[in-house]
């Protein structure tokens, strides 16, 4: 019944709210966005933003791979930088990853996946450093920046001249967010007991065993001293070379006036949050289009079987043939149809029910009534469209965050994950398991229920929100200056110390007083005695 | 712009909202209320729930002294309890607090006064477990509750009836709240640092000195002393008398599905919250009707000085001779019209402007455009309607949360708190700043025009969420288990015992080893010499 709740009632809101709301002016929107699959859901955000009537101006570089230049709803501004974050970053650590999940992997692979990765993660902030610093020297820019009087910086914190730049031109600063420049963004806003919140890339659900915990700890630990010395030095040079001393970049971090977070509680584990905290999972997701005639007759054609897709995402169109092999013999198998997402060499196995695509309308797909299963790699996108249409999930999890999506969906009973070790045996079983056992559709369609059943669209929320810091200049009654304490002060040990150290002085104090007394009283029996 | 966004967008949205809402089925709500100023809001909520189409039973004692039997909006079950509490059991309290407040107190008034405090402490408790006893005991009762099946239990926790009852019939639960049995919610919900959340009572803010954290922390202490002591016995007996063996009343407290959370952040301060909490502060606001021809002939007799009200809420109605005269003295100093809720003797130093009355429709004088000045005790209600209505206010608080409730307002420039020990000679003077400086009205006007920006009226968000319960039978996904954990898990300090045993173990180990190394290594050279 609730079901279709939003379909219903959020157009009618919607439109409602459009109209009746005394439209904030038509503000100005200074935008840092991040590359690859985060410039999608960005782009999402500026569209609405566009229809809204805000103007937005995009701020790039000249090595961005997926943010255009000229644009009909965005003008731009674009920054040099000499080294760039390309799309090939990922096939390196692709391949290694798959070398060492096949067992082909040495010491040595492993080793040099580790500063692969290491590698990537002080490229990044060296890129942002250099950005920031060529906008500040470059005085006609700044000055062509300050004069347009914007309302908000907007930018996806994982990469960090947003942050920089509002700090820099004072003006209030709003998150897509959902990882900060080092790991998951709650962890740096919100309390995050260690005990029941697991780290991104543990593998770990909400409900830990003691030697879960005590690696979850650790894996907490390592990510400290990585983001100490690898992220954090790249971004406080800024800092201390352009702002005023004793700026800490990671205070400006944890200072955004409004956090747009883009999980919410039917995908994440429940969790302690804070008040500037937005939950807009989901806010790409809507019902599905019509599909072009082609893939409809090619849908139609499955019958009563249905059809499944696959994709592995924005940055994995390739993978070595004995892999898709793997992949496309067990297809073969299966009396569904499959429509895949697949660049490079047709596997030699491939059967006459699968097609493959360079790529699909997805959300259009999965809205599909003959939908049956996902084979999804577990990027955030995707794993809220699956949410969001109620379709049950093969995962096949590469890198990331994407196993730990993934089990968020497999702890709530929606999913089966399979590791590319172990393809050839259970790829096949996976499929038939989730195809075959209701309960998988059951939990995702009641998953489905509970993420459509919410006061407002996710993406009208957002909207709202970004307008109110509009309204308000910043949201500074919903942010609390915990973060401006010191470590000690926050956590209350000096102040525990003190009563301790308090009933310890009241206690010897008291042991010596009563000593005191026992001798004098013993000495006195004695005089007396003698 | 965005100050009449409520007024203008609410009703439209709200009609929207309630047409295209495909209405929860009819629901069934057994509530659990509490009595006084709890009461009346508790009732602003069963009238919604019953204009919604839902049937509203309320459990009340025999004692009842504000819950109606009989009612046209809701059937109630009457309960027998030996010993109630009564309104009369604040008249004592107030009396010590202010012989207390005007010097008049002995240490053994304060220690009194202490004693009153703790007694009617533990008097609730043991009322609600004979409660719960009785209705348990009753089997027909039981059969008939049973039978009705209800979709849940609504409570104000405040008073624990309600969150046994609830367990012991397996509903989902639903918190109308700011108290527990035994302080303020969030502090048992959410992670709540004591570093820079005050504690109620405490008469600090979010930013406290070294010392004040100390106090903040002692009163924390001293509180679950009380708590374990005092309230919790009385609840827990219930528990091992009728439930499972190791039920633990905490845990009950604690796993409500939803927390309708009589505050939002325009009024506390800002910090860490939970998904399954809601805040609907403010939700008995609206705009003002008109007035009583009478009441507003007065009030358009003030002319351009406008008018002042006073009220010190559900509780207080009478004060000693001497505080009133020194009131009335101020109020008769004053070009205002003044509107006083008083009952008792006429001050002998009553003004031509002042007018007594039995009651006042607050609501609507305090939206009246002739409202210049709230006179306030510092009850919840009373503070969200001078925040709804933008008026400043000048406080006088007594006891429970006044102090701490008018202290935020003090916190945002939007009141200033005078105490009756010193009512003589800062009264009149508070009232002539609060009246002549601007700040306070602007400040109480910016507060007014944040609490009424939000996506949706805080009643019908409320609404929402109760049905949304009864739709899910539950909020399964947005709670977590981190309370069921022991607490020095949850605070991780066995895996940090256990990590530094282990980095203590391999420190010694080697220190040992190289000992020895070193002792072999002088053996050799010693037997060499030799």
């Amino acid at each position: 019944m609730a079901y279709h709740l939003w379909s219903i009632f959020s157009c009618l809101l919607v439109t409602c709210f459009m109209v009746s709301l005394p439209a904030c002016h038509s503000g100005k929107v200074l935008v840092f966005p991040l590359e690859g699959s985060h410039w999608l859901h960005m782009d999402i955000l500026i569209k609405a933003l566009h229809a809204q009537g805000h103007s937005v101006t995009v701020v790039r570089t000249n090595k961005s791979w997926y943010i255009k230049e000229e644009s009909s709803y965005y003008s731009s501004i674009t920054v040099h930088v000499t080294d760039g974050v390309d799309e090939g970053f990922v096939k390196p650590i692709l391949n290694k990853v798959l070398d060492i999940e096949r067992g082909k992997s040495s010491a040595l692979n492993f080793f040099s996946l580790q500063v692969e990765a290491l590698s990537f993660m002080s490229k990044v902030p060296k890129m942002m450093a250099e950005m920031v610093t060529n906008i500040i020297e470059d005085k006609e820019l700044m000055k062509d920046i300050k004069e347009t009087q914007y309302d908000l910086v907007l930018t996806d914190p994982a990469w960090g001249a947003g942050v920089l730049m509002a700090h820099y031109l004072q003006l209030p600063l709003v998150y897509n967010v959902r990882w900060v420049t080092f790991g998951e963004g709650h962890q740096v806003i919100a309390p995050s007991p260690v005990s029941y919140i697991p780290m991104t890339g543990s593998g770990l659900t909400d409900k830990m065993t003691f030697t879960e915990r005590v690696k979850n700890m650790l894996i907490k630990l390592l990510g400290q001293v990585q983001d100490r010395f690898l992220v954090r030095p790249y971004y406080q040079a800024v800092c201390d070379e352009y702002f005023q001393p004793g700026v800490d970049f990671n205070e400006l971090i944890q200072g955004a006036d409004l956090w747009l977070m883009r999980v919410d509680f039917v995908f994440e584990f429940p969790r302690p949050t804070m008040p500037n905290v937005i939950y807009m999972g989901g806010f790409q997701c809507k019902p599905a289009k019509p599909l072009p005639q082609d893939l409809e007759d090619f849908i139609q054609s499955s019958g009563e079987h249905g059809v499944i897709i696959m994709s592995l995402g924005t940055f994995v169109k390739e993978l070595p043939s004995d892999i898709t092999d793997e992949i496309a013999t067990a297809f073969a198998q299966l009396p569904q149809k499959i429509i895949w997402r697949h660049i490079g060499d047709r596997p030699a196995t491939l059967g006459n029910n699968t097609l493959l695509v360079d790529w699909m309308p997805q959300n259009d797909l999965l809205g599909h009534p003959k939908m049956r299963l996902f084979v999804a790699h577990g990027g955030t996108n995707g794993v809220q469209e699956a949410i969001y249409h109620g379709v049950p999930v093969v995962g096949l999890p590469l890198f990331f965050d994407q196993y730990d999506n993934l089990l968020r969906l497999q702890a709530r009973g929606g999913a089966k994950i399979v590791t590319i070790a172990t393809l050839d045996n259970d790829f096949l079983k996976a499929l038939q398991e989730v195809l075959q056992e209701p309960s998988y559709r059951e939990n995702m369609q009641r998953l489905s229920k509970l993420h459509r059943d919410q006061p407002m669209n996710p993406l009208d929320l957002a909207m709202f929100w970004i307008e109110y810091v509009m309204r308000h200049k910043g949201t500074a009654h919903l942010r609390t200056e915990s973060y401006r304490m010191p470590w000690y002060s926050y956590h209350s040990l000096d102040v525990m110390t003190f009563l301790l150290a308090s009933v310890l002085l009241i206690l010897l104090t008291t042991v010596a007083f009563i000593r005191c007394l026992c001798f004098r009283m013993c000495c006195r029996r004695k005089m007396k005695h003698e």
